[in-house]
This record gives structure tokens, C-alpha cells and sequence, in this order.
């Protein structure tokens, strides 16, 4: 027997349609790309939505055609992506850090017929667009003062194609179940593979998130994400800010110290979201000018692990509580948060640390375990870590066109392809990602553990561990360390900094010092390419076992990132890059 | 196209299960039937509802069939709620207020099988089970030892029905759209008519309620639900509680002030919800006896309009924020809060307070319309007042074996009943009942806004007004008033008291002094008594004109209430009832 309710499907269209009824004069500030501060409110915004979607319908745009944005955080991005959904088309961020040809190869893969970009990103667009066959229609997300010298005529400026069009086309109607949006992440290995949101899956991480123990937003907060919404759906404060009414202050372009701090104070930010890279450029610039922040009370941290000087910076200076968070775009991006439970709450702050340096607790709607290789759970012991798998409605089933093939387990779980550990206080903290975990005599060993540790020394300037190939155990530790300028040091004076803070059988076999260590598309560590090149080192141990003596690992290069040229020079290096860990 | 994100049907399982995975520790305590506060935690909770389960389907209980209950809110009672709705059958909440003969009626409309009943309606119930052949069997939420004396042998006692069952049956499975909770409307007019809540419109409500500016629950409260399980579902919290890992507080049968003083402090409450006539009897409580209440931070007031006074005394006396709402049993059952917007929560409180008066704004998930009788919308500008409809995934859209019909308009909002306005901010008002409201030259009065100044007259005990026939203005307002006991008055001077407070238009045509004002079931002016009563009375204006002299109004009689006798001495008169105006 079903029950009696109405029927009203959790479209996304309802989100914004909701701002404009009942927070319509709350304002939207963006710092534009163009240079100004622009304001607006959610009324204007949805009825230039609906522009966009009217323009959307004459150009043939369909139930399920796919959309791309290229674009920064700002107003008009918002209304681009609502124009799309609201008529049932996919709104597909394109991360403009990647190279064009993985970006290209990305559109022609999801099919984008449709592309909006900023001005930042319309050179490389256009630049590349002979490679992306499935482009009809280009839009640049500025004014026609600002059309970019040599752009073909069939490139739409933004306000000349909204422009007097009707407010009214009509949105949703459609199955909750309705593709809405589509990000690919920047796999490791294989080709890029697309996550497909459906509006029930954005609906319902937006209500998740609005809890008080997630993000906790109210219509008295001013947000500002700086997280962008081109990767991980900036943690979905597209979504969730309007649902409540919250004013949103968007960055554009601008994630530097100085630029985060202006929009902090003179648009009285309550709440913000950001990497920690991010944090750490503020806290730079407020500890070398000496200014305050005065309004904000809430930042989440995510996309890696936040450094405790970050948090205590936040909390003992600046009075801001610090929400550390994890998450990836197969989870909407939301997994955990890190907001205290009531025993932790009533500690006092030095022994809540070690809490919110995990990754957090699990809000009702997410299920998380534990398991080995063979899909058995682990304990929650906070000792014990295995694969974290996670299940819910916000979180993936398939890539898009099968790609990666099946990807949940048995009971239905998504392995998140890291390595975790579960308290029993509830908190989970990332101990590796489980393509880098060491296995060491049928034990793990985390490599990240190691490398924070080794970061730790003052001769450090990047550290990185990986697992080399060992007759007896599988694999044994190797740790690579980047030197700081001019410095020179011996292995020993690294292996006797970790003695006694790692478990004996966890201390590298070896120390190598390299000139670079290669950083990936997300800022993170390279750990496949550092395979390949150091896989094959002889370990020490193992060196009179061998006939010949081992090859000297090849003199370090400086390793190029698989990532390509930076499309944008105005763009802060690192800060800005994604939520999740793929 | 659909997304690919996982198939995680929004059944309420999940939330206790959440509760037992990451908060199993965390307590629920009760104030219980038979006397001492008992402690118990969400892991057992969750075990004894398996156990209430794995009795039920022994009994042949399946898929959609109805268990009743009706009893105080206490942690057994949430453990049979869970029991019965994890397995598919329908909770259906019985209100033990009604009269047995009603009682009776809506069991055997809902067709419950099973009913699970407290000591203090075990009596009721078991002397008036012959009018109530769809009941198979009795369970009482006690032990063996409390066994009521001639209980017949058939009766189940809670305690030893469970112990050593299972604790592994399992669980959902099935289809979100599944019926998980039945409750009757008392209506005012026709058979009780019951609402049929899914699975998936009570997970949706615990959501929507979740957020910061609805109910806003976290890990770190203590919530006391004074408001009733058995009717509008504990405004949801026992759903809400669970599902953040909050620590409950269950009052049980007792409702005064002393007994909610003591919870509240013994317990260290930070978040409660009831109607105003409980607040009403904890501020005489405090200020009789002096005491504090040193943690609750936030009370939600619904059920009927909150007076000044207690917003005022809970706020300056006591620091403790007042959070008004309107809901209905059709409405699962929250429909507006009244948190502050961010341009209200900056006034200075006195300000504040035209606001905090009102009902509230709608949260995402809730729309709202006001219409007049021809179904045409009004303007939200906070003083032209329509019928107040409301569409939603938690609002019904029809009722139980289909009493009533067709219950939705054409754009398939559910009419309330209501009268509101709804102004600029968002804010709705109720101002009266649809068929309460005077419909005089077309133009309505509010019936509510002139008892609500009629009581502020000195000599007032209780008002009420209602619409008497006028050949030309169709209805004019008549005044009854109920003096204070040993006190004299003439008409003018209520006539003056309204004088210059109300629209010249909106005078009453006539005052009658009379000895009673009848209540209805939920403690509310009987309005349809009165009309039966005084409807046609003849209005001074009019007797000139008419050949013989009026009849005067009959000498008024103590009038009964339509509720027969009160169920349980022991239960405070008033304070627990509904919330929702049906």
C-alpha cells in the first residue's frame, strides 16, 4: 500500500524558484571577470535563468542534451546552470585546469552541444574547438564590450543572447530521477569517467547538507565559496545557499590572500568553503598585514587533509571554527563532516584536535564501511583501516556510458578507492589512498602517514613515499624528499626523525633526494609516475642478495605535471583545485 | 535520461539504523507511565524495535497492514513506531483524547490489527474493544507486573512479548512511496478523515525539519518533545532526534509545570517543542517557585497562535529563543517556522516581535498560496488574507479510503482551511478559520483578530465571534463574551474597548454575554456549536424591521464539549494538544 502524499518530484528547479519566492531581494556579489564588483538578487537571477533556458529551447536543446560551463564562480554561472537544468538539459563543469586535449576529449565524450565559458577560458575554448565536434553554439559569459578580438561571429555573448527574452519558459515537470548535472573526474588511471547527478540526487544532497550538522546554512549566513563550481559543484552551495536564502558572494577569478579578505569583510561573510591551500594564502596575508576578519564564524575544509596550524590559526586568532570535510565527486561531493558531537563538544579545545583533524562523521543519508580486499567489514576501532566504501542517494551507481563498468560491491557500496580508518566516536580519517597503500607481509602501510611525518623535518621541502617491489614482504617503503633550497642532508638524519614515531616495521627501506617531486592535475602528489620511475629501485637490504649491483636510480628531472600548460596566468597556483580525492 | 546514482529508497529504517551505527551510545530518557525516569540508548532502542518487529510479522503482520498505538511519547513507544514501520505495516497514532465511540470509529476505518496501548488507556481501551472487531491483539507498553487486573489472558505485555526475540529481522526493501503512518484529523465537520504518510514524506519532512532555520537539530542537543506522538507525529522528531544522533527526553504522561521544569534541568534539554498552554504552565511554574532553566537554548511554539507574553518572558527572562510554526496533521505536520531573516534577526527585539508573532516562513520543500474563493491568487503583502493552500512532498494529497475526495485544486495545492496573510518577508499569519471567517459585502473579517482584542478587555474570561445572517451584508460579526466569575458588564463597553483597534466596518453588530464558551476536542472554541446555537440570532439593526420582536438568544447553558469525558485523570487539561488548527 502506498501512501497518500503529494506528488512533487525533488527537482532542482524548485531550489531557485523558491529563492526568487521568498529571499527575492537577497543579493548575489560577484567579483566579475571583467574587474568590477556586480550585484545582483535571486529574482534576477531566475528570471535570467529562464533567458538562458528560452535560448536553451531555440537552439534545440532536448530533455537530457548535455550543456558545458567552463567558468568561474559568479552570478552568471548560476544562472547559466539553473537555465540549463530547469529544462531537463545536463549541465556538464568543465575543469579548466585540464589540458584541452583531456578537456576536448572530455566533451566530445560527454557530447556537449552547448558550451558557456568565461572570458578567462574563451582563447583556449575556441583555440581547441576544431577538436570538440559535438560544439554547436558557443556562449561568453561577458557583454558584447568585452567579445574577444578574432571570435568568430557565431560566438554568442552572454547578455546580448539573454537580452529581452521571456522570463516564463517553463521548467521542470519532468521524473526526479532526471539527469541534471555531469563532472568527470580526473582519474589517475584510464581515461576521465563521468559522474551523472540526477535533479533527486542534487535535491537531496542540498537537503542533506542544509543540516545543521553538515553545513548548517540559514538565511542569516553570507557565503562565500571559493571552492568552484566547476569541480565538485563548489560542495553544492549552488544548491544549498539559495534553498535557504542565503546571500552568496562569488570570487571569480581572484583566490589570492588579499582578494579573499577584501570580500570576507566588505560583503560580511558568515560561512566559506575552501581547500586548504586556500587558508592558507589567507592566513599568510592576514598575519602579514596584521588585519582581522570580523564577520566570518564557519569555514569547511576539504579536497585534503587541513593542517592543524590552520585550524588553531582559525580558532585561537580569528575566533572561526574549522569544519573539516571529505568528500569526492562520486558523493555530490559531501561524505563527512567533522561538526563535534556532544562529548567532543564539551572538551576542551586542545583535545578536540585530534577530532578535527579527522575527516568527520557521517550525516544521516551517507553509509560508510570498512573492508579488506576481500569485501569483509573491518572494525570501527580507529586502529583498524581498510577501503572506505560508502552508499547512499547522493552518491554514484555508474559513470557515464559504463565507463569503469561495474563500480559498487555486493551490498551496493561505491569503493571510494581510499584508505580509512572509523573511531568509535563515529570520525573517519583518510590514512592513503589504497592504490598507494604499502602492503607490507599482508599488513598496510600508509604512505601518507610517513609523508606527513617526513614533512615534518626542517630539511623537507616535499616528501613522498611509495611502495618498491620486496622478494620477501611484497613491498617495503621507499621515501623520496625533495631538499629545501641549498640544503643538503643524509638519509640517516630522515630515518632517525621518524624512529619512534612510526612502528618499526612501517621506517622506509631507503631514502632517496630528488630535485622534484611531480604534482598531478589536482595538486597532489604524482604517485604514478614516481612508480615508474622508482619502482624498481634495489633497495639497500637487497643489494648484496643481487648478482650485480642495482642500477643507480636515473638522476631526478624535473617532472613535468600530466596536467598540462596553466590555461589562465591570472589564476593563485594550487588553491583552488578540487574537493575528493580523484 | 536518468542519472546513475544509487537506487536508496527514503525509507525511515534507515534513520534508526543511522542512529544505532553512529550515535548508539547516545540515551534516550524517559519519564515513564509507571513512575521512574528509565534510561535506555539508541543501540537498544534499535534492537527492541527488531524484537517488536520480529512479534509482528509472527503474528502474520505484512506489507501495508495497520498497527495502532496509543500512547505517550516515551521510548518504548518510538521503539513500536520503528517495529512497525521498518517491516512495511502503517504506525497508525491514536489520540487518546477522542471519545472512546470516536476511537472506536477510527479504528475500525483504519482497520488496525494490532494496537499497542499505555497502562493509562489499557482500561479504555480494553473496556470498549467490543466496538472494535478488527483488533486482534492487545499489547501493553509495560511488564508483566503491571498487568491491569482483569486484563484477559489474550492482552500481550510489551516486556515479555519481546524479551529473547531477534534482534536481525530484517528491515525495508521495499518502495519509498510505502504507507508508514496513519493519523486522523478530528474534523470539525464529518468522520475523522485520516492522513496516509509514505516512507518517503516522513524521510523528506526529517530532512526539510533539519535545517538550521527549521527545527535545526545536531548531534550536541537534548530535545524534550512535550508535543504528542500520537498526534502530528511528535512534529517529527521522533524522526529528527534519531537521525542527528540528538539525546531525547520522552515526558511521558506528565505535562505540567513542575515535571517539564525538572526534565529540562535533570536532563540539561537545549531544544523543545509544545503548544503555548504547556509554556504557559512552565513560566507560572518559574515564577511562582523562582527557579531557572539553565541550557534550553530554542522552544518551537505551534498549535495555536503564541501570545506575547511567553515570546517576551522566555526571551528576557530566560534567554531562550521562541520559534513559532504552523503546521497540520495533512502537512507531516511542519509547514513555517518563524527564524529570522537576516534583515529581522538585526532589529532590535521589540522590533522583532510584529514578527516572531507570526507563523513563520516556508522552508525549501514547502510552497504556499494565498487564493480567494475563486481560487484566483492574492498578493503576499502582508495584509490581504486568503485561503491559505500549500503544496509539497509532505502534504497529503488525499485522504484514507478516499473521505473527502478530491482534496487538491487544479494547480494540486491542498486547501488548509486557513485564512492568512502572508506579507513582503515572507511571513504568513493565520487569521482565521476558512469557515470562521465573516463574509460581510463581500469583504472578509476576521473572526480571531476580534476575539483576540475582546480578551484584552479586563472583564473578559473567553471571546468569540461569529457570522449571523444580514439580509444585505450577507453575515455581521456577533460578539460572545464570557465575564470573569463574579463580574457585570454592558455591551458598550466591549464595543468601546474595540473602538479605534479594528476597521469601523469590522464592529460587531451586536455583544452577548453568556456562561460558556464550548471547547472542541483540541481545545479550541466550538465554533460550529455556537453558529448551531446563535446563527440566528437577529442583530439589533435588524429588529426594527422585523414584524415580531427577535427571540432572545436562549438563557445559555453550560455546553458540553463534543469530546466526551476526559480518558485519563492524570493528563494536564489543555496543554498537550495538537498541533495543526483540525
Amino acid at each position: 500500500m502506498h501512501g497518500l502524499m503529494q506528488r512533487w518530484p525533488l527537482t532542482v528547479d524548485k531550489i531557485l524558484e523558491h529563492a526568487r519566492n521568498w529571499h527575492g531581494r537577497r543579493e548575489i556579489v560577484t567579483r566579475s571577470v571583467e574587474g568590477p564588483i556586480v550585484r545582483t538578487t535571486y529574482a534576477q537571477v531566475f528570471d535570467r535563468a529562464k533567458q538562458v533556458s528560452h535560448a536553451l529551447l531555440e537552439w534545440g536543446i532536448k530533455l537530457g542534451d548535455r550543456v558545458g560551463t567552463l567558468a568561474w564562480n559568479s552570478a552568471r554561472h548560476v544562472e547559466t546552470w539553473y537555465g540549463i537544468m530547469g529544462v531537463g538539459a545536463v549541465c556538464h563543469t568543465l575543469n579548466p585546469r585540464l589540458h584541452p586535449d583531456q578537456l576536448c576529449w572530455i566533451i566530445n565524450h560527454a557530447g556537449d552541444r552547448v558550451v558557456f565559458t568565461d572570458l578567462t577560458f574563451a582563447p583556449l575554448l575556441l583555440a581547441n574547438l576544431h577538436q570538440a565536434p559535438t560544439v554547436e553554439k558557443v556562449v561568453i559569459l561577458s557583454d558584447e564590450a568585452h567579445r574577444p578580438e578574432g571570435a568568430p561571429a557565431s560566438v554568442a555573448m552572454y547578455e546580448a543572447l539573454i537580452a529581452g527574452r521571456p522570463t516564463d519558459t517553463p521548467w521542470g515537470g519532468f521524473d526526479e530521477e532526471t539527469a541534471c548535472g555531469l563532472c568527470y573526474t580526473s582519474g589517475t588511471t584510464g581515461n576521465p569517467k563521468g559522474v551523472l547527478y540526477s535533479h533527486r540526487s542534487n535535491y537531496l544532497h542540498t537537503l542533506m547538507t542544509l543540516q545543521a550538522d553538515v553545513m548548517g546554512l540559514s538565511a542569516r549566513d553570507t557565503v562565500l565559496p571559493v571552492v568552484p563550481m566547476f569541480h565538485a559543484n563548489a560542495w553544492g552551495i549552488a544548491f544549498s545557499a539559495p534553498a535557504v536564502g542565503a546571500k552568496l558572494v562569488m570570487p571569480g577569478a581572484r583566490m589570492d590572500g588579499p582578494a579573499i579578505h577584501e570580500l570576507l569583510e566588505t560583503e560580511r561573510v558568515t560561512f566559506s568553503a575552501a581547500v586548504p591551500t586556500v587558508w592558507q594564502m589567507l592566513l599568510q596575508h592576514l598575519e602579514a598585514t596584521g588585519d582581522r576578519i570580523t564577520t566570518l564564524k564557519r569555514v569547511v575544509i576539504g579536497g585534503s587533509a587541513c593542517p592543524e596550524a590552520i585550524i588553531r590559526a582559525f580558532h585561537d586568532r580569528y575566533g572561526v571554527e574549522v569544519i573539516h570535510a571529505w568528500g569526492m565527486t562520486e558523493t555530490s561531493p559531501l561524505g563527512t563532516l567533522g561538526t563535534p558531537t556532544a562529548d567532543i563538544a564539551v572538551l576542551p579545545y586542545d583535545q578536540q584536535i585530534p577530532y578535527r583533524l579527522k575527516q568527520g562523521r557521517a550525516p544521516c543519508g551517507i553509509e560508510l564501511k570498512l573492508t579488506d580486499d576481500a569485501d569483509r567489514r573491518l572494525p570501527q576501532d580507529g586502529t583498524t583501516f581498510g577501503r572506505l566504501k560508502v552508499r547512499g542517494a547522493t552518491v554514484a551507481a555508474a559513470y557515464f556510458r559504463g565507463e569503469g563498468g561495474e563500480i559498487l560491491d555486493a551490498e551496493g557500496f561505491f569503493d571510494t578507492g581510499d584508505v580509512a580508518t572509523i573511531d568509535p566516536a563515529g570520525y573517519m580519517q583518510i590514512t592513503d589512498r589504497a592504490k598507494d597503500v604499502i602492503k607490507s607481509g599482508g599488513e598496510w602501510i600508509s604512505s601518507i602517514d610517513i609523508e606527513n611525518l617526513a614533512m615534518g623535518h626542517p630539511k623537507a621541502a616535499l616528501a613522498a613515499v611509495i611502495g618498491v617491489a620486496h622478494p620477501k614482504w611484497d613491498e617495503r617503503p621507499l621515501l623520496l624528499v625533495k631538499l629545501k633550497d641549498g640544503v643538503s642532508a643524509e638519509p640517516r638524519e630522515f630515518l632517525e626523525h621518524l624512529e619512534g614515531r612510526i612502528a618499526k616495521w612501517w621506517m622506509p627501506d631507503d631514502v632517496l633526494f630528488v630535485d622534484e617531486i611531480p604534482l598531478g592535475a589536482t595538486g597532489k602528489i604524482d604517485k604514478k609516475l614516481l612508480r615508474a620511475r622508482f619502482g624498481d629501485h634495489v633497495l639497500p637490504s637487497l643489494r648484496a642478495q643481487t648478482p650485480e649491483p642495482a642500477p643507480a636510480p636515473e638522476p631526478s628531472p624535473v617532472l613535468e605535471t600530466v596536467s598540462g600548460p596553466e590555461p589562465a596566468p591570472s589564476k593563485p597556483k594550487g588553491g583552488l583545485w578540487p574537493f575528493g580525492r580523484k
